[in-house]
């Protein structure tokens, strides 16, 4: 299909594609996607998962949080990994009885090996800069479809920090439900999108609330060896230590910062956790008080982060909880004691797969981008002005 | 002005953009196109060349040619460079009392910091890849102006080697002239492609044929300390040596590869130059001799590159010279001794100046792939089949 004609579809099937910073996997979600803006409406037809091998983790992990990985290996991983997700492409629509012919474009995030909010020099001048690889216009040649790529690039561009462009689509999507929301997101971090019943984009904030399965994940991961806390089931059985979570509040910088802040694994890694079970043990906690306060912990960060950052009209009717902590049980049953009266709902309750909610996503952006919409939230990222995400390369 | 509005223009002001690897500046041209393939038209309206500072090109020259600069590098240059490249713009635009909106859109080939057209492996893989910075979207939020930018990837994703691309450039343009053409490169190295009489674009070759100017430049800089020799009038006294010329035959592994090859500074760099000087000496030549010599030689592999590796139908008939070499009078007499009865022309009196093909050429490849248009030539870079080359990133 022409781009020219791509351009006129006034429904698009599109399929999102978001490759994580954990190097996973590749998410993929096909989604059917008509009209713009607060106007949009979508269908998910077919989601899917794609799991790197330990070999090409270990390939991506030699990028990922190394700021001196050699030229060369960028190049050449730039161009190996579309080869990788064409691969996964074809698997995934054959399984769905797709065929590629039926997709009208890819929306790809690509996979973030560099993103620096903070100014740098560069020959006297300050840089601020994000680098996402898995190139576009080789996916687009191998999959004969046309990639609407790299997204974040515009919004840095223009002095914003090129995050979070979650924001845009649950703006997009929950302003249907016409109800004061948040959109919370539990994945390695919490971030949350604040949209008026009114539905009015200057309205929208969102920022980065704190932690979110991380702290969770890698406390259950040492203490008990297991990969994660299933329902919050160790949580559930333990009890707060307000000591802990004191020791917590007063000696976390992130929570105290005011936005627009971001934070992620390299303030919440293992040098927090190894600080934290120090203290517990210190305090001879149990295990599963442990996990509980860590649990409370989150949430705590969640609703401070609300109470005094997001400016409400009138109270939250509706908090939509997406990404795995969704799958936790005891958080979700704290944040709906928290946050009462307001209705706590998994967004897979309100329509949207939690596992998938990135990948569809940037489907969604991808479309906005052949529409000609612009789709970042100046205010949340801090950009000049609205700008167009993304690069389109024709794959026909 | 809307991606849309902009695919259904039949005429485009397109300003080409050009930094090449020698990190000394870049080159400006803004073109009048219309049309599309064999019946493109166009006419240049200015051209601008702005020199790198010292401290610009030192950041450049971290990043190219040095496989193993750091990924941090790669990402702040990528973002800085396109600021410099904005400012470049608006003052040249300016003098020539253009203003950004009457641009349609801006061709840019980037700074290529990679390109590895023999396969490496890459988790197991065989992998070959080209890396260009400049962002094209940065670009394009900086200007306000649609960027189409980075041809390269498109054409070595397919198993091209990226390169040439001025070829397409080339048989679109001559091929009006309906004879049977060279046109000829003469920058650092030479590089020619043949346009037959009947514009038959499956009959297309092109290829690198061996030294341009840069064994010239760098004996003229060791045993002058000139810059480069002007109009060829050092080479002009001297005679020629049959034995540096049968030593150059004999020695220089390059012209005798077979096509498709491409060469570089990395083969006619400081290490061939000095042996060569070093043989030179011991013949006991004068310096003129020596330059003489380098200058029949460099036709010498020219000559030899057609006569070899070029299937004409029917004798040449013009042979145009772009690129520094032009300049070189005496580069010039001797094309037209060998080529004979060919009409030997500069490139600039052929409606193409010969000091901004290269800015020309992805102003129009730009606009064929505003037209939807493939412009690779798959028999020239060995990609397995045409290709739209290029990323769109809006910039309104």
């Amino acid at each position: 299909m022409s781009l020219k004609t791509l351009l006129n579809k006034k429904s698009r099937r599109i399929l999102g594609l978001m490759s994580g910073t954990s190097c996973d996997g590749l998410d993929m979600a096909v989604v059917d996607i008509h009209g713009s803006g607060r106007n949009t409406r979508f269908e998910i037809v077919a989601t899917g998962h794609k799991a790197y091998t330990d070999r090409q983790k270990s390939v991506l992990l030699q990028l990922v949080s190394n700021q001196k990985a050699p030229l060369h290996l960028v190049s050449k991983v730039n161009f190996w990994l579309p080869r990788k997700w064409a691969e996964a492409i074809a698997s995934f629509l054959n399984k769905n009885c797709l065929s590629a012919t039926e997709i009208d474009a890819i929306g790809s995030h690509g996979q973030t090996v560099y993103h620096q909010s903070q100014p740098e020099t560069v020959a006297g001048r300050k840089i601020c800069s994000t680098l996402q690889i898995g190139d576009p216009s080789v996916l687009a040649q191998l999959t004969g479809i046309t990639v609407v790529g790299d997204f974040r690039t515009a919004d840095m561009a223009l002095g914003g920090q090129g995050a979070p462009l979650v924001p845009y689509f649950d703006w997009l999507y929950y302003s249907r439900f016409k109800k004061n929301t948040l959109a919370l997101n539990i994945g390695g971090i919490s971030n949350i999108t604040y949209i008026p019943a009114d539905g009015d984009f200057s309205k929208v904030t969102a920022l980065d609330c704190g932690p979110g399965n991380l702290l969770l994940d890698q406390a259950v991961q040492r203490m008990y060896e297991m990969p994660f806390d299933r329902n919050g089931n160790i949580a559930a059985r333990g009890k707060l230590s307000t000591r802990l979570l004191n020791y917590l509040i007063k000696n976390d910088t992130f929570i105290h910062q005011l936005p627009p802040r971001s934070t992620g694994r390299e303030h919440y890694g293992s040098t927090f956790i190894i600080k934290t079970l120090k203290r517990a043990v210190r305090l001879r906690l149990m295990e599963p008080d442990i996990m509980h306060t860590l649990s409370y912990y989150t949430v705590y960060a969640i609703h401070d982060a609300v109470n005094r950052f997001i400016k409400t009209e009138g109270p939250i009717e509706l908090l939509s909880v997406g990404g795995g902590g969704a799958h936790n049980k005891f958080l979700m049953k704290m944040l709906a004691e928290v946050f009462s009266p307001a209705e706590v709902q998994t967004a897979g309750r309100t329509g949207i797969d939690e596992d998938y909610k990135e990948a569809i996503c940037f489907a969604v952006l991808a479309h906005e981008t052949l529409n000609g919409m612009p789709s970042n939230v100046p205010q949340v990222t801090g950009a000049t002005r609205p700008a167009i995400l993304g690069k389109i390369c024709q794959g026909g």
